[in-house]
């Protein structure tokens, strides 16, 4: 779960804008679906996570009723500031130590790249090579595999801190010391091209330390 | 994966009945689906796991051809082989120190099930829990609680060791020492009714140590 120990995520985010309950929620949901729901530290979840955002009004601009110009503006910035706070509870995750960046494009349909999304910052395989700074395209091809989304290995591509690393079906031999030197960083970005389709998503994870084993095995309730 | 590093399990099993082709694959895969397809080490595959049955007919019986008494009893037999093969597996599972066993009744259906257990085998807060020797139920639950099969709180009971712990959504009280005895043991054994059905399913898991991390982060590719 997220940092501290046994934490519950409680997120409170205030707006003078005037807007409409009913858009207000919209516009939540659209900003939650986009970053604190495509977030992992171990894929184990709370029962009380929870998000929260109130709006006085006060900002005195005419409401957000509808849908439009005034809507999407008000939810790109909700989507930034949740952006912003999911990131720190990615980087705060229990004894992480780096945070990786998965993009996902080319997929079939909007699930299928979460799907992608959700099994690579869950595989332990990938959390341990970005803890080890080992740029194993490998385990990335693995996680993509056993996601369950449609996937051609021939229309595969896989980057890593920039760097096509396996192109199309075939292993792109990328020199190995930018990439070594990018995996020593404390954020690291993958990128995954489906070549299926025209969905895509991004996703936070976090490596998997030793540290995670001593604050989730080393106490007793 | 499955230890050693970088494993691929291959797995290849003799025997002298005499069985027609369809029907000895009809037997493997009812075998693997309930030892081999219901254990997880880490969740992540390898891309060439695979398992093979070979039947020579030198027994000499009567060539089973059909599904029956006959083909009842090998399937049996096939399965004790294989589950004993699939614990050897996870007992082997990279720095796993302890096995634990996932029963699973009550199940609406028998999708239901393997999602429990599939959840449950997965869980790092689980499989740390189990690796700290902490009979940590409320982690079973939320494990329950997100593996997406039909849950009711209010039916769902949770023993560990064979004490109840949860019953039918109420914390059993359940004496510590005892629980505490059976997690300090090798092998685990939770037990979770649903309550909701007639499908179960029995799954292996193992837990989650620094080892692991050593195994998979400390090595260049």
């Amino acid at each position: 779960m997220i940092q501290p120990n046994m934490a519950t995520m409680l997120v409170f985010i205030t707006t003078d804008v005037a807007i409409s309950a009913p858009m207000l929620r919209a516009s939540l949901k659209q900003a939650v679906s986009a970053t604190f729901n495509r977030l992992s530290v171990d894929h184990d979840t709370s029962t009380s996570d929870s998000i929260m955002v109130l709006a006085s009004g006060a900002a005195g601009n005419r409401g957000i009723t509808t849908r439009g110009k005034a809507f999407n503006a008000f939810t790109k910035a909700l989507t930034e500031v949740c952006g912003e706070l999911a990131y720190q509870v990615v980087k705060d995750g229990e004894g992480a130590t780096k945070v990786f960046r998965v993009r996902i494009s080319g997929a079939k349909s909007a699930k299928d790249a979460d799907k992608v999304g959700y099994a690579i910052t869950g595989s332990p395989l990938v959390k341990t090579a970005v803890h080890g700074g080992d740029p194993n395209w490998g385990r990335l091809a693995m996680a993509v595999g056993r996601s369950g989304a449609a996937v051609n290995p021939a229309k595969l591509t896989i980057s890593i801190g920039g760097h096509t690393v396996f192109n199309r079906g075939v292993n792109a031999d990328a020199p190995l010391d930018p990439l070594q030197a990018h995996m020593k960083g404390s954020e690291i970005l993958f990128e995954i091209d489906l070549g299926l389709g025209r969905h895509a998503a991004e996703w936070l994870g976090c490596d998997l330390s030793r540290e995670y084993i001593t604050i989730n095995a080393d106490y007793m309730t």
